[in-house]
């Protein structure tokens, strides 16, 4: 159901694979996590800030943003989850993170569905696209939508216009727009929702930042409201002290590091541009989907994806099966851009 | 509304009080905590077991159980919450952590109380009690009951026999017992509820680790229930990897550390009876409450609590005013067991 499951009941500590199924960043954290874990542990002994005053506001300096509201969460999804509850009806998009569908159904959500459109850019190369007559026609009737951008498991981005008239379409009828925008920070050059908090719009934009910082353990989320309405309903679901304490410090030191964030950007692309450039070339893949993110959807031409994930074990590596994802058959597949040389290892073995 | 309130808008990073508000070991964590920061460190780096397998099995060794599901929170305060969610009504003691009656009001929970009778033992000296009588009157009416074990303001406990017959009326009624035993691990020599989880009976036990370890700032608890389908119910409101990894690297360090342990309940003995001797010296002082954890429960004679607490800020102390519990007037005061050092710098600010 999730990526990065390594650990099983005979191997409680984790297998020893390569997991390409999960999408933390191979490089981990920036080297000045390593200096601060003492004071991290310092702080670990006093009770944390009730209101966390500090971190929200390294949130609002980190993005350039005032006159908005910041909520917190033990993870990204723990934001999702609250942005999704409290509303009547939602449109989710398919294939996208699964745990969008989880939480409609933990909190009674009407859910509709709107399909990507499979758009071929040229051979082998294809990209996830909404169709937006569909979109609005679904939209419509509902009372939020929720977005991945860019999206899991393809890495699929919109683009300005679309962004915009989605926007100018709540605005107008009212609605909720919730963005999950937890892969976001592999995407510079990109637009982010940001910009649109500071429309009359009821927007919630989530960001995490232990995926990109190779801490995912730490689990952090949180979430930019334009509307502090929706920011207190969210809240109060809330228990105090959500946030630990190495999640606090750990935040507001990837926050000042912005030659990580670069250098990651520069090194993701190359490898993702690299792989891809493999990947169409093996003959028993189908498609590849461009990607903005750190991992990349493929199609297997003549194998399922749950035997082909099967095969890999063999040969010590871990990909995501997605044949779970509403919206996908049996025969795709993702997989993360992790260092060369282990990408080196999994086209080996996919050679094989 | 809660203790360890040192920071503020104008200090964000927390004033320069001594903190007798909060109830976290003064000692800090076990030395092994500090030389296994770079092994948590690596650990969260990659996803947590998304089941924390050898988290839940080292519980259960800990505890010397089988049989028994534990399910784990962001604090113990998650699963405070969630085992009061998803019934219908209960019974909630008073005074008692405000948090219970929090859990209910948000999940519409019907609530009933019971207060504590305040029975003195001799001159100046009380301790909370239940009267049983009474008790079974209002639990035969509700769905559940939530007993904190020991006490939080006070520190009281129930005796074996009170236990054994809440069990037993709980058992022929149908009722699930909720046991917070977050501050148990003060209490060595006394009875934990634990035994009780072989029983045919609804009962679920909360411990925490992270305020007896000196890590309040971890956020980490769990809960031990009798029955499986009780615990797939706390499960099924909670998202996937709720746990971060210090917190997981570190509970199962602090579980080895016996010896941390039991010099903790000795010095914690210790000092809480000299601190008890000396407050009942105080004039001030009208009643001091018998505890069993690290805190201490008192009233004063001609002063409220509020403005006790605010005389103490100006000489550097914060202290817990609980006029905002239920059951107990503005003139009572929580303070928490620190160093030795630190108790004779709030007696000499009580004399003043």
């Amino acid at each position: 159901m999730h990526g990065g499951d390594v650990y099983s009941d005979e191997n409680p500590n984790g297998r020893d694979l390569i997991d390409f199924s999960s999408n933390a960043n191979p490089y981990g954290p920036p080297e000045s996590i390593y200096k601060i874990q003492g004071e991290a542990l310092e702080h670990a002994m006093k009770y944390p800030d009730i209101e966390y005053r500090l971190l929200r506001k390294e949130i609002l300096t980190h993005h350039n943003l005032s006159n908005v509201s910041v909520v917190l969460g033990n993870g990204a999804g723990e934001i999702i989850d609250l942005a999704i509850r409290g509303i009547e009806s939602i449109l989710i998009l398919s294939p996208s993170y699964s745990e969008y569908e989880e939480s409609a159904k933990r909190y009674g959500v009407k859910t509709s569905y709107l399909e990507y459109t499979h758009y071929q850019i040229e051979e082998k190369k294809y990209q996830l696209k909404i169709d937006v007559d569909d979109f609005y026609r679904k939209f419509e009737s509902v009372d939020a939508v929720i977005i991945a951008h860019p999206n899991n498991p393809d890495g699929s981005m919109l683009d300005f216009k679309t962004m915009n008239s989605i926007v100018e379409f709540a605005k107008e009828n009212n609605k909720r727009i919730i963005v999950d925008e937890t892969f976001f920070d592999y995407s510079i050059g990109k637009l982010p929702f940001t910009p649109f908090l500071e429309e009359n719009i009821d927007l919630v934009i989530i960001k995490a930042i232990t995926k990109f910082y190779g801490l995912p353990g730490i689990r952090f989320g949180y979430g930019l409201c334009s509307r502090e309405e929706t920011a207190k309903n969210i809240r109060s679901y809330q228990r105090p002290w959500n946030i630990n304490a190495y999640a606090e410090k750990f935040a507001i030191e990837c926050f000042k590091d912005l030659d990580y964030k670069m250098d990651a950007n520069i090194t993701n692309r190359e490898e993702r541009s690299w792989l891809v450039g493999h990947l169409l070339e093996l003959n028993i893949i189908e498609r590849v989907y461009m990607s903005q993110g750190n991992y990349i959807l493929f199609k297997l031409k003549n194998m399922k994806a749950g035997e082909f994930r099967e095969e890999l074990i063999k040969e010590g590596i871990l990909v995501r099966n997605c044949d779970n994802y509403k919206g996908l058959d049996e025969y795709f597949v993702r997989i993360a851009v992790k260092k060369r040389s282990e990408n080196i290892k999994l086209l080996s073995a996919l050679k094989k």
